[in-house]
């Protein structure tokens, strides 16, 4: 059994962790910290859970977490980085939900996220936890950086295209949508029922920090830095990411459905449908499942990948329990086996 | 292990089952029949079923169902009727997911349902499959009527009341609300999105299917018939039941929360909640699970007991698989842990 | 021209009330008040302005409210009634969208709103701002209370049965379902879409301040104190009240559905639908109109009526409007002949 | 007074078509033919209309139809060619909401609809009835081909670049995302709440009909074909399309912002929207009318455009009236001004 700690888990990814580990046979729940909700029930504030989690909220508390073999943090982004280096210290191993150890490059952390990195000794060795790219390094590492959500649907999508140089690097196109729950349980007015429903816009035109985490993995599998215009979009629905990848074709005679589907053969959590499919994001609600189909239009010129993931599973805390597998030698699948919710 | 086939299983009931089952560990299913759709993959008609289960839909036959051990009916009313005596004389356990043997008096089914009953003798010996009331009968019954949906959220919420005496069992008031799925898979114009999100109605107020079946499992607790009003509305969501029932009250000295509890203490998939709860749907949606609340607002005359269920699950294939469950000797909640899915 | 001013409008109460407005061709909008927002324009707050109202949000001043014949208060509960006595002295009249001068019983006021009320001479002269009941007073009165979304609704509904003495007045039930508007654009989290969509669920259940409301409109109508079991219930949409009324019926001989047809035949606003129908709020989406419709359910015993209202509409801004014109004896109609928005 | 018959008119386009004329000043709706509901009530259909069009839908009848100074098609495609030319003969004037007269080329209208073109002289002489590139030859015209939704988004939002020549007209990409009521008010599998709810798919990737039309209207103002991939999706939304378009540019020197403000000065249903702006579907909803915002994200070589409208407005019956303004030199707002519906 793998001691489990939690610090943060009041938001959606936390409730959603917390959902999995529930139905984790490994999985030993010894502690979840929240300084806003310390002394009630988690089951209070997230009633699925009455009878199955017993846990009150504690503050955050070193010697609680030290007594984990691992500790998750689902809290907002600048806050593991602060507390990762004593639990480091301790040989506790750490996977953050946020996006602390996501960025390579410290000052590239800053620029986008508005503060100095606070531990760039331990930001040089975390893994970013991309199972499908880094599977071996992810077995040996303390420190697992949990890709975004769009960059998990996103670099999925894009990456055989670009490790096989298919394609004009320079002109990436990523038109991406996602469910309200991509926005979490912050309290703010564009993500009330009465101003998301109904409605259908794009958001973080002039910059996603989620740009610059898919480029940099984009990047990495070409060799080179990538051009990528990245636009978000919100949908009136709970779950769920679709991502509308576009690309310039340099080499039109590859048989690219093969191409997919040779670079996914092995992968339990990816899965290359048929030529024609339309990927729902549906079909992937509630499950750790990147569903990707491959067209070339009438013209010819483009190709266009359609990926989509659960945000909360697969582009949260299903990757998250994934990369927990894979770091303490479990089968990468146990407690992932959940399918997709239709209707 | 468990041989099971399914009859019908295109519609939302089915693929319910299908999930549910394609997790059960003791469950081998063998066939699943369906006119419409023989040859076709199941998991092409529901991509999240992808990966999980290779069997195709084929044309229904005698043979291939007479070799399992359990039959899940998962057709439209009417249907089960006439196939189950042949499979019934093979030994072969049924369960029927329609209303084919919900109601005991053949009459009265036959108003309802517009044809005469086609196997009374079979109907005689059938078992209402809700296992709060009937669990020792599912045991050994050979052919289980799994119930309906409003009716299994009726009677879970108001059984302990009728079974105490403690209300007017003449002013009973179901104000029911369920989600679109309880209209099925069919292509019908009012449960299009654009007729039915964004809008709230009642429906079937002249008269609804659920009504006799809630009357006759209220007039057996009760022991005598009695008077109930049963209004249902359709809520813009997909799944979910929420029933809210009234009662003028007898007695005003009883305390109704702990009778509540008390009477559900065993019972593995009903929640009574705190004292001031309100349940929601989304608490059990995907779960196999009732929760219910009891109030009795300021006048203090009537009180006031919420109930919700997910329709499809406790409402529909995870109770039956539950009954399943209880007819094979297996323990009650195989197969059936899963969490309420929040957000 | 009437000259019109708004006090508060930040909220979906207010933005009905300028769309509204900038489409009513005697009204002149001077002014729009609000400190959270002072010095923005109206049409940036709110796009689907853009091109219609020109003005910005200014600082509360009574200088420029004093300037208008009529002055709208879409404010929080126990804002108006302090502005208001200072207005009334230099002759302004007032339409109140909040609940400052609801309730006539200074007492039952602080009860439910938890302060003393602040002007109890003028609260003892505003006028209950339903048309329906009160037009005449509503032609003389300075200062209207405009009624509440859910009394609005239930009054409408049940006010002919009451009325005519038809029903036992001591088990009235209101079951009432909301669109989610009617919490107004406040940034609470059970409002998010993430917590109100695919969910369904009762609150208020321990006393709702709608409840007293409807309670005190109903007892006039009775002539005595009736009793009331009022369950309000969130629905996962934007807009729509849909209230489901029963009443144990005395007198089961006289023709319901033409008696509620006689009583609203002259109302341009209230449509008795013809037996048999089930209102849908859609009908009214946008449209300053309640449809109704009387059904007694096989019971017989029991009547059941479907009473349907936009919320923002003649649950709030439109008829804010409608007593506008009223009291300056326009047509009553006028600015709001909208059609219900279907689909 | 403009006297006016509709065929067809069941569907959604003409349930809208309906709630607008019957708010418009100068228009006298004298038929409305329908096979499928000859003598029900148009009310009855769609009971917002209760009250305000009292028409009865009508076996389709020339002489009826003649006898109208314009005569609307809301019918599927395929239907109005048939019956236009003997109309057309009368001096009736046409404006046709369906693709029947849309496609210059009857050739590739054949290759797009599956039959041959039935009146292609008639054809010849139709106008593409997009007023902010055709107006004049509107004017004069007696046979209007009403664009489709996605055509009119996307176009409306390109045309300007296309026309300055700004952009590499060879790989231009419009990703479209589209409300559910676009899809008709059809009974189809994909289009049940069920379905489409809490979901979101691309379709038509090997060829929507809406390709050829947008194509065709850019490359008359590039003068020559362009290069276009188009991608629709459903979005979870009864009303409003999304047009998200992506072109290389070829020219950074120049104020794309200032370009876009003075094509569309004098156009009074497109709103070019301030630097930065995000347009949302809901600002347009019920509105006539186009938003539009332009960025060039970080990497400065890709320029977006971002375009929404309402589809069954400014998409279908809105700019239908609107034509049908400059048809009968009506002011062109006329009955137009109605404000987008918030929330």
């Amino acid at each position: 059994m793998i001691n489990v700690g939690i610090v943060g888990g009041t938001g959606y990814t936390g409730v959603e962790l917390l959902r999995l580990l529930a139905g984790h046979p490994q999985v030993n729940l010894r502690v979840i910290t929240s300084r806003s909700e310390a002394g009630i029930k988690v089951a209070e504030l997230f009633p699925n859970l009455r009878g199955r989690i017993d846990l009150r909220f504690t503050e955050p508390s070193p010697e609680a977490l030290t007594a984990c073999d691992l500790v998750f943090f689902a809290t907002p982004n600048g806050t593991a980085m602060k507390m990762v280096p004593s639990l480091v210290s301790t040989g506790v191993k750490i996977i953050d939900l946020a996006a602390d150890f996501r960025l390579r490059d410290p000052e590239e952390w800053q620029q986008w996220y508005g503060e100095p990195h606070a531990c760039v000794d331990i930001l040089a060795k975390a893994v970013y936890g991309l199972p499908e790219v880094n599977r071996a390094a992810i077995q040996t590492a303390q420190v697992v950086a949990n890709p975004g959500c769009y960059p998990t649907a996103v670099l999925l999508g894009f990456l055989p295209l670009i490790a096989q140089g298919l394609v004009d690097n320079q002109h990436l196109i990523a038109d991406a949508k996602s469910g309200v729950s991509g926005a979490g349980r912050k309290v703010e007015l564009h993500t009330l029922l009465c101003e998301a429903s109904e409605n259908f816009k794009a958001y973080g035109v002039r910059g996603h920090r989620h740009w610059p985490e898919i480029r940099q993995g984009l990047s990495q599998a070409a060799g080179e830095t990538v051009g990528l215009t990245f636009i978000p979009h919100l949908v009136p629905m709970i779950r769920g990411i679709h991502a509308t990848l576009y690309a310039p074709l340099r080499d039109t005679q590859v048989d690219i459905q093969r191409m997919y589907e040779d670079h996914y053969r092995d992968e339990p959590f990816v899965d290359v449908m048929p030529p024609g499919s339309l990927p729902e994001t549906r079909s992937v609600r509630g499950a750790n499942q990147c569903r990707i189909a491959v067209h070339i239009p009438p013209t010819g010129k483009t190709v266009v990948v359609l990926s989509v993931i659960d945000n909360l599973v697969k582009g949260a805390a299903g990757q998250a329990l994934q990369n927990m597998n894979i770091m303490f030698g479990l089968q990468e699948s146990l407690g992932l086996e959940a399918i997709g919710m239709i209707p």
